[in-house]
């Protein structure tokens, strides 16, 4: 068991290169012009890297959604009120929501951990992990200490290990929490020195006004916070928040084992940007799935390096896009495996006529 | 038995408008925040109306590939030699290409149709409708007589029709045929008013000097034999192939009985430009599924006025853009059946606090 998040960083190595050079062998023996699979073709050689075989396969599948409140809820940021993060928490429980809808198509499990929801939850299939009762008002004070943000990590960690050790093969990263994509944008804001009015979007569907007063509040919490950007976990504790902090800490516990983590959106992708600036090596084993309708989520993506693999101007959360990947990777993981070469086939080659 | 082309055309109909309505209905008081789906929602709404339900579903999946040669490959147009589209068949007659893959994984059976290879293929699983063996060299002559494209475009039609009869619920269009990126362009040139020099791509992946002998080929084709682009099946016939009338066939037989028809790539593209030409209330039962890495295909879909899906840079045809997409055709069946409403799960909606 990984007791220090030093621990899980020093864990964390490069992916496999020779596994990157068989998987790229073996996609130009397939008989299929070479290149031709485009963009899956770059994946599977990151698969291969990451598992370190040239013939991955992920069969068991595992989504966390990490829910959590926040304090900044009270500027009226978002377009739905707070207690719907409690609400949804029972939705995802029995099964309702979109992501448990996508999980089920795609054969994946989901499993729902309080790690920060404003009140007391009850149910058979509840990971209760509660560090804290919702974060504070980051537009003024730091969302939680430091210590609060190190134990959420830690969660995201302990969860990542009990997930493999029950034979978890690939993660996908979700959540739920209302006032998320605020705290969000004020991460990628403090690493990343971008502006607020860029970093910001409309979350579940605000107005133009409501954006604006977003914005404000972002600079606000910048402002008073003042978190340090050679730091993560000050920006984390500072204007970050539960269920990022566990997402942060899933990523590193999946790199460490080096599983891949596959990113859903703008809150995924925050809690990517820490896990990368606490361990950069980390990024090798992440999976851009998708380029939401949140604003700031292309820049995120670029910041990340990681290249998304569709567009669906999806801004729902919950691991939704990730879990949509999903397909895209058992793709290319079956063409691996299963495609006849030009020699088994007994086809001409490219340039021979 | 549908018996000319008149016949199809006559019967394709507005798809349905109360079941727009109705899916537009349902996906509002889903546990989410409404449009947060993205482009999965318009997808559903289109779904539903071509299928005439709010919660339409489609399991019995079938790609049509069908196959033929290209005479203009005696002018060196492919990075292929012509004998590949033999060896291909029996890879996919085996199950050993890349659409066979994908179509396991994604519960689709494929029909292999030989409507024009030059060459005597045998095997069980074969439908044999070769209308001839082979195109003329469209470089220098008519690729075939009117006839012979109307002969093709009802094999189409007929194979729809025995599939439908069967239980096939969605089509994906697939082909084979080397040479067929150079006939799709030209037929995109000749109906659109295209320059070859834009219509006209890598294919397989030829180098730059053949793209500007395929560039010059098109060209040729297109002054040798003045297509008419009022009269689409004088097109198909002076610059198309037998598999693309096939596959103009096959959507307008899956139009007739509102049956969603999935295009692929720039090949499908082609058919399909010709079948809305003929029949222009079929685009309503095609799907875009993504935009390939062929040069051409981003304006085709701007002319069909098709929004793809995705964008990962395939450029491999067969139907593999196609079947990779009923992921999230099925994807957004699910989540129009099985997410939970606002109501039902008891959750506040937006802007009540």
């Amino acid at each position: 068991m990984i007791s220090t998040i030093q621990e899980v960083i020093k864990r964390i190595t490069p992916a496999d290169e020779q596994s990157f050079l068989k998987a790229e062998h073996r996609l130009n023996i397939l008989t299929k012009p070479p290149g031709s699979l485009g963009q899956l073709e770059t994946l599977a050689v990151k698969l291969a890297g990451i598992s370190g075989t040239e013939q991955p396969s992920f069969t068991k599948r595992t989504v966390v959604v990490m829910a959590a409140d926040h304090g900044v809820c009270c500027e009226g940021v978002s377009a739905f009120p707070q207690e719907v993060t409690m609400q949804m928490a029972y939705n995802f429980l029995s099964g309702g929501a979109a992501v448990n809808v996508l999980a089920r198509q795609a054969g994946a499990e989901v499993k729902f951990v309080d790690i920060g929801v404003n009140g007391d939850l009850s149910h058979d299939d509840l990971m209760d992990r509660k560090v804290r009762r919702g974060t504070d008002n980051m537009a003024v004070g730091p969302a939680m200490s430091r210590e609060e943000a190190m134990s959420a990590v830690l969660v995201g960690i302990r969860v990542a290990e009990e997930a493999i050790e029950n034979g978890t093969e690939i993660f996908i990263t979700g959540e739920m929490g209302i006032g998320n994509t605020t705290a969000s944008a004020a991460i990628l804001c403090a690493l990343k020195g971008i502006a607020p009015e860029v970093a910001a979007g409309r979350g579940t569907g605000i107005d133009d006004e409501r954006l604006l007063h977003k914005i404000a509040v972002v600079e606000r919490a910048l402002k008073v916070n003042q978190p340090n950007p050679a730091d993560p976990l000050d920006v984390l504790s500072k204007v970050g928040g539960l269920e990022i902090a566990g997402l942060t800490g899933l990523i590193l516990g999946a790199a460490a084992a080096r599983i891949p983590v596959i990113l859903d959106g703008f809150i995924s992708g925050a809690a990517a940007l820490v896990a990368k600036a606490l361990a950069p090596e980390s990024i090798a084993y992440m999976i851009g799935s998708h380029v939401s309708g949140e604003q700031g989520h292309k820049l995120m993506l670029e910041k990340l390096g990681l290249e998304p693999l569709f567009n669906l101007g999806l801004r729902l959360g919950e691991g939704t896009g990730g879990v949509l990947s999903l397909h895209l990777i058992e793709a290319i993981c079956r063409i691996l495996s299963e495609m006849a070469t030009f020699e088994s086939a007994g086809i001409s080659g490219a340039g021979k006529q």
